[in-house]
């Protein structure tokens, strides 16, 4: 079972809401996370900004390629929810402007569960212009 | 462009992730909106409690389509970051368990934008055994 | 090339589009087709009423796979242009009422390109409630 | 219910099957519109000429987002007809010639519903190879 | 990198591809497997089939949702090779006639990357009449 | 009926999977067939790659467009087994190295069913870092 006060995804999810309650929530649960910010047109360049931002804080590990592919599927389900239907930005017209979360622990009340990744997507998504654009919002969840 | 003050997803974001924050919220901006809960093995059931809930509360008028065309793909576009791929729930041998929540209002500066709608989810999704299953998120921004 | 007054996929579209013209279209180029209706919440029964009429009118035989497998991909091509993005009715909550018609013979200038299909759909899609729907179409092209 | 002679999908449809039928459908029916062409491969190119010609023509305004955000949606649906599984064009080493018309009017016989869109594309699909191409469909309708 | 001898995606495709060949397969690398057959126009009963078999062979736990997750998601990845581009079956009139194979173990030439799931599908697919069908095959490879 | 010994997905499977069966294979069935490598972060140098050779090999013919048409979808059919989800590469930031396979020929009993292709591409997908990937399939079969 989920342990409540242990929710991974609604932690990272706060962390990209609200920018203030940032650093407590990590340090408070044990968790090792991370924060950042990325626009593009390319949705490689959202990928690489959290990938290259999570193995800089030590998120996840850079010499055990099992813990890269199980952050690559987090972030990529995190962009479903910001595409809605279609993992493309430039090349149908539209840009993103997000704030990223990556957090790592064990949210179930098992011990033996071990450490799942939460990766959270929150901002803007729309034509290349300023303002016009509206909200996304994204969670990729994985075991690692 | 968006208002810092009156971003409307992020607000039926909260409204999903933290309980206690509901009534006030809604209120304070001016804002019409409803929430609830609904778990199920069918996407229809989980867009059939929405729109419900949304009709019965005076979000969406009962009356002109294009209101109820424009919560249906808000809808739909909540589900896509929930299911994060493909809109199926039982048909692939998962369930949802979600709270939800409609707001509609003007997230703009300019106030000629009129009402746009948010539709927020956030809960569980699983194998149909409690306990396997994680968090998931969702939101769909449509003009009204 | 594709001759200018043989586009099968135009010819297909306009039997949808326009229940006059239909009859002398399909004679006066010499080609084999079939129109009709289907109204369902299940894409699995368009599909089926679609191969049923082509079958029982001759467009494709029911002996061959191949014909069979040129036509099931046209139709799911069609449902494409419809459905928008998810190949789904029922399971999420909505119907269709459509025309469809299917033409069979060769677009191109080239003699040796042999047999194409053609698959047109036209209708409404929307909720399970009358009025509460609009238009939607839909076209599969294939070699045969 | 829609309007019988109303059927702003259907009747952007023939003007991009029927070249000669145009002017007089769009002044016909006291609805606003456009058309035009384009060919590329990048499905941005497609999304940007639909956008620039709708502004210049008038069917949208250029100084509020929910009615670019309403085109924007229904011209990616009438690219999923089009593209039929994928919305790429050049990545997938395909290419587009089509004929666009966006309508804007009210189809139904209700008077409240007011302003919808419709955008259609008819056109051929296929190798980047002069002759190596079928024809596409494809149709978006959103409220605006 | 992928160890040449222990590539287990491979391996998994040659237990579903030449059924003579199993047995000894999977007692060479030390590695723990299963393999089974599935018919269904219901894509969840194929999930629970290899889910089935896999827990009843040992391959994953039972008490760990991890190892759950892990195999449902390389399911599912293994069944959009079978189904190529929509999860779907029976809903667009298809079934499938599958041979499945589970592994587990490290292809890697580092020690350290641990466990991994491949899960290989091969038959048939096509209309729900013997004979009107032809071959499909799908991998899905997870860190576990 | 698919001929036990004819069964062209599997003959094309076995050629990426294991090199040294190649010539003996395609010699024996009296098929035409062609193998071949390609790596890129590019789906469209994928698809080309595999359309030179088969038509450098004679496996399909230059002069008609209905064979081009044939594999072009057996290529996409077999490239959606390899990506599981999305037709992208490096748009989301992964590569492959594959090894293809086309095969044209009658797997069915009935002598009537005339050719057909498969198309099957083994390899691997993953960043564009050597050793940070995993195996990928894909098998497209289409009548021609």
């Amino acid at each position: 079972m989920l342990h409540a006060d242990r929710r991974i995804g609604r932690q990272a999810l706060m962390l990209v809401l609200d920018e203030d309650a940032r650093a407590e929530v990590i340090q408070k649960q044990g968790w090792i996370g991370c924060v950042g910010k990325v626009g593009s047109m390319d949705a490689h360049k959202v990928v690489a900004a959290i990938e290259t931002a999570a193995k800089r804080e030590g998120v996840i590990g850079e010499d055990r390629y099992r813990e890269g592919h199980a952050l690559y599927h987090a972030i990529l389900e995190a962009l479903q929810g910001v595409t809605r239907g279609s993992l493309q930005l430039g090349s149908v017209l539209r840009t993103v402007g997000l704030r990223f979360a990556v957090l790592r622990g064990n949210p179930y009340e098992n011990t033996e569960e071990g450490d799942w990744l939460a990766v959270a997507l929150y901002g803007t998504i729309g034509a290349p212009v300023k303002g016009l654009e509206h909200e996304a919002i994204g969670l990729g969840i994985n075991h690692i």
